[in-house]
């Protein structure tokens, strides 16, 4: 084993450090963040920070850090309430990444990629076309993390689009089946083939 | 595609609901935290919300209910101020999930699983032997969520160790490599085999 110290941390070189704090976590979720402003500028971006906060009421949260470079996404759902969570799949996942380069808000990320815009339940934030899992989401309350100046947001599920191959008797949606990607990292992609379920657990007889 | 509206949801049979809810969020880090209580009762619990907030400062968190139920990790991470964070590999997934059983604090999840503590740098809280990514974790603020009573706790690494296999020249951890799980919903556990990396983006010619 490495054995890497905070004093080891903070002298590191800022790529390296970046590679390895991000992979430290495990694995993340890998999801497409779908906005759109007032004036109809669309935008999607690759978000690896999305969380289950809670499941009644259904909650869902996100990081993003909107005070250091201009952020098209935070400035959409501020001024419209709303946005899309879309799960990545393996075909889209190169798209899905590009999305992470910084164009200028008058450019759509929906533009310079084979991503496409898909609207529903005259939701006003675009879907992002094909993705097995799409989730209309209204924006609740924000918690500013002052220990680095990131912005938790916190947002409630209104409408819930799973694809019915995916969607299982008991209500689990089979994320191996949608081939549903996990992000290691800041750049790293990985689908997994297959999962194991576990029933719910008791102690055992002390 | 299913539609599934704010209502339905609801309106939803309690499990589905958790197993629905759960699921739609993407795959979940899969980790360990190991605590100690100061009269030294020992403490593992499997998480899937820990989330990477930033690089510099380094700091991670991850979301907990104290006030429904008795949550040890919790009470021993209030009491001692540190705790660990393991990752969660194929070989360590049943006794893993076995962690949330729930346990009264006198008995120690690690005397129930085949799971063994380990110390090292004299931190005071125990590490998950075996674990390929091991970090000794210090509090430093929480932020009560309010819209559902969930906890986010904001911690800083003070010790990073990593399995030297898994840990590439450019500080890019390794899971798959590693055969990290990642969770699917409430009791699914997915192990990748394979990632594929791509590089930083920047906007295409316009």
């Amino acid at each position: 084993m490495t054995t890497i110290t905070r004093d080891d941390i903070d002298a590191m070189e800022k790529l390296y450090r970046i590679n390895l704090i991000n992979s430290c976590s495990g694995y993340k979720s890998a999801n497409l963040i779908g906005t759109k402003s007032k004036k109809g500028e669309t935008n999607v971006a690759v978000f690896s920070s999305v969380t289950h906060l809670g499941s009644n009421p259904p909650l869902l949260g996100f990081i993003t850090r909107p005070d250091v470079v201009p952020r098209n996404t935070y400035e959409n759902i501020k001024e419209t309430g709303v946005f899309t969570i879309n799960h990545i799949h393996q075909s889209i996942t190169k798209d899905a990444h590009h999305t992470s380069a910084k164009y200028p808000k008058e450019i759509s990320e929906f533009d310079q990629t084979d991503l496409k815009t898909e609207y529903k339940n005259d939701f006003f934030a675009p879907y992002v076309k094909g993705c097995r899992v799409q989730i209309g989401m209204q924006y609740v309350n924000e918690y500013k993390i002052e220990e680095n100046g990131t912005i938790l947001i916190i947002a409630k599920i209104e409408h819930l689009h799973v694809n019915d191959e995916i969607l299982e008797e008991d209500g689990f949606i089979n994320l191996a089946k949608a081939e549903t990607a996990t992000i290691n990292g800041l750049d790293g992609y990985a689908v997994p083939k297959q999962h194991i379920r576990y029933p719910y657990q008791r102690p055992k007889k002390l």
